[in-house]
């Protein structure tokens, strides 16, 4: 044998274990279901794209951090570092021969050689979702109530969605004079959880002048309730009824002003009855260019230290680098990893579900098909079942079934099997019911797995 | 606006719309129910890893099938182009902490720089189960069985398992004193169901010489049933029972002679009753050099011509190239991509759930918040509803909800709240039922989409 190999990763990559694929599948797998039963409709897209496609034409040439490499046709090409771009592109491609408005999810990996010292990963897992093709305010309210949603199925306890209105904000920074800063006050603005008021105070200061961070302060605040942080925003951006920043939809219509907007989604948050879980909160405000709408985030009440699980808003137009079709949207994205991390930390291991149900263990291997046969009917009744190959001590394959995650072994001898009949064990609370027919064994089986552990 | 970027994919490379996606995703899905009730654990590995993993010690250099490149950090890495190999590298790995034997099914894209003028994919999706650390030949039968349960669960109709033993061929051809032309040989007789007898005589005459051809051919011949094929086999193989191409398992029992391991799984396979889709047929080879024991192939009864849908066998030892532990093991692969094509020429398409199930139409923008109750309700009871955003013509919603997919449309407007009642309209029989209950409504529903389309 040659020199061998180093089996080793790419730092930043990650080799996923049984235990946290099954959690991640089961993550996934839930979004997915409740995706679905909006309607939303899943899509794909290549991992691989013209980086001009990715990156825009002659640009991205320093961006260090996405994987960009001539292939053997020599066509520059990249990794994705985000399912937005894409999806983009996609729909500059099929916006004409799919219905608006188009609501799709996408969920899939990505990467970015971000600096892994800061804990980052550079191949992650994204999962978007939008409704584009329409300006319509009640696609905002369908985004977060589809978001609260995500987040009940997932049963992360109680948490808070904090949304905000872009186009409002930047009409107050307008009336202020001092829009040209806007992407700099944004992002001080964006910090007010982590650093504190007063550090926000003395950056903005030093940005527009102290009156002007007064002003800001006030206008970020969260008042007694809706209604009055919803007045004093729009006293502060005063003549904002002329200039909405929303889109209009197809038909040009719902270019509403954006507090009335505002109301109009509250009034449904509440008349769905899930009012409860959202926060005006005027200090978000999504940093990122192409939000023009409303705005959020979303923080579990146990985890803030977390920081958001899934953020987004409303853009103008979609797909502008690649098509003159107008494709106003709203969406989200949620960072699959972090909400893993987060579950694992919220102890939410028993929602996954681990396989083998059952180990049948294998005390005569002239029985083995016999043995197959058995977990061949408790698969059709849904029951996992893996049977052992080899004969070894009774113990032996006990250990080795708890360390597979078996709740029950199976024993099935010569004398059993004449019978037509099994013995059943509980690994955990170490009981043993004999002589079952099968139809008994599934029912206690059953009992078992649906038992406290 | 600047020039427009024209939104193309790289060629070889897809995007999936939702009908494509969603039928994608469904057969997925039951793949891996059939695995997990079987006890495989999925798990997941990078699509990036170090050339040299992949490719060996300078080896590949000039392999232009893999997407390889240099990272910002000048790291050598390439696109994963199959499962197999960081499969290997991850048992090296994990292979001491994980309980032996280890069965794993791994879900995921690959690439390959393919001519895509044969019509092959530069991006496709592959499927991979393989049962680790273990030589034990119930491994072999058990991995049959799984083959057998996926094709049924994916409703394909009837299909035929062919299965020979690449260590007893290997022993023939030994015994013929031809074994240096081994991969030719195999590389030949692999294309029997293509080329026909004929061509196969010639071109095994050309290598081997007449006497040898005929040898060949009878050897691979199918007889009149599996007893007298394999002991024709064992005839021709004369004096196989000193060298098994078999692998020893763990403690280094069962190297049994190939032809007990092919007797114990045909038993084996009758006892669970699905003997009659198997076929021995010795002219399976599966050219790859890794395989040593029992090698298999796919086809479905109804598409003969799309070739082998699921392949594999047993390999000797997994991952020599890094680690000297001795990791023998049975496997197979799926391809999804071929297995969409055939599903979609069976016709299967209305296997796949399309969403939504239900449209709820607008007919009064002032009721969009009792809209969205209402299908939060609809929701709880497992339907999947989309609420229209705008009203517009009735006519023209129903239009819309036919192009979503929708089989039932629901409407509701001022005088039904009062009465706390719905409208429903089965879309394709273009029947109405008015005045509805929402718990009616759900039965109703439900008795429409369970029903006839």
């Amino acid at each position: 044998m040659s020199e061998r190999i180093e089996p080793r990763v790419l730092k930043g990559f990650r080799d996923f274990l049984p235990a946290d694929e099954l959690r991640r599948r089961e993550i996934v797998r839930k979004l997915e279901e409740v995706f679905l039963s909006y309607g939303y409709k899943p899509i794909d897209t290549p991992v691989l794209e013209y980086s001009e496609i990715l990156l825009g034409k002659g640009g991205g040439e320093t961006d260090k951090q996405v994987y960009r490499f001539n292939d053997h046709g020599d066509r520059d090409v990249a990794l994705r570092f985000d399912l937005t771009v894409p999806f983009a592109r996609y729909m500059a491609r099929y916006g004409r021969e799919l219905p608006l408005p188009f609501k799709r999810y996408h969920i899939g990996k990505v990467w970015r050689g971000e600096n892994t010292q800061r804990g980052r990963y550079r191949e992650f897992m994204q999962c978007d979702f939008d409704t584009v093709g329409t300006g319509h305010p009640d696609a905002d309210f369908e985004t977060l109530m589809l978001i609260n949603d995500c987040f009940e199925a997932l049963r992360v306890g109680r948490l808070t969605i904090r949304y905000s209105h872009r186009g409002l904000f930047n009409i107050f920074l307008e009336t202020l004079g001092i829009a040209g800063n806007a992407v700099e006050i944004m992002r001080t603005v964006d910090k007010l959880a982590k650093i504190g008021e007063e550090e926000v105070r003395s950056s903005l200061t030093g940005l527009s002048g102290e009156k002007a961070a007064e002003t800001i302060l006030e206008y970020i605040r969260i008042e007694d309730d809706f209604d009055s942080t919803l007045e004093k925003m729009e006293r502060l951006a005063a003549g904002e009824k002329d200039a909405a920043g929303d889109a209009g939809d197809t038909a040009g219509n719902h270019a509403e002003a954006p507090a009335e907007r505002l109301r109009r989604i509250k009034g449904m948050l509440e008349e769905v009855g899930i009012g409860d879980r959202f926060v005006l909160d005027p200090s978000i405000t999504r940093g990122l260019d192409y939000y023009t709408g409303i705005v959020y985030e979303t923080f579990l009440d146990e985890l803030p230290e977390y920081g958001s699980m899934c953020s987004g808003g409303r853009y103008d137009n979609l797909a502008a680098l690649y098509t003159k079709q107008h494709l106003p949207g709203v969406g989200a994205s949620i960072g699959v990893d972090r909400l893993m991390a987060a579950l694992e930390e919220l102890g939410e291991k028993a929602s996954h579900r681990d396989v083998p149900d059952v180990a049948i263990i294998n005390i005569d291997e002239s029985l083995a098909g016999h043995y197959h046969a058995i977990a061949r009917a408790l698969r059709r009744e849904g029951l996992s079942c893996d049977v052992f190959f080899e004969k070894r001590r009774i113990p032996a394959q006990f250990n080795h079934a708890e360390k597979l995650g078996a709740r029950v072994a199976l024993i099935c001898g010569e004398d059993e099997k004449k019978d037509n009949a099994v013995n059943i064990r509980d690994l955990i609370k170490r009981e043993s019911y004999d002589g079952l027919h099968l139809s008994e064994a599934v029912e206690r089986i059953s009992r078992i797995l649906n038992g406290p552990t």
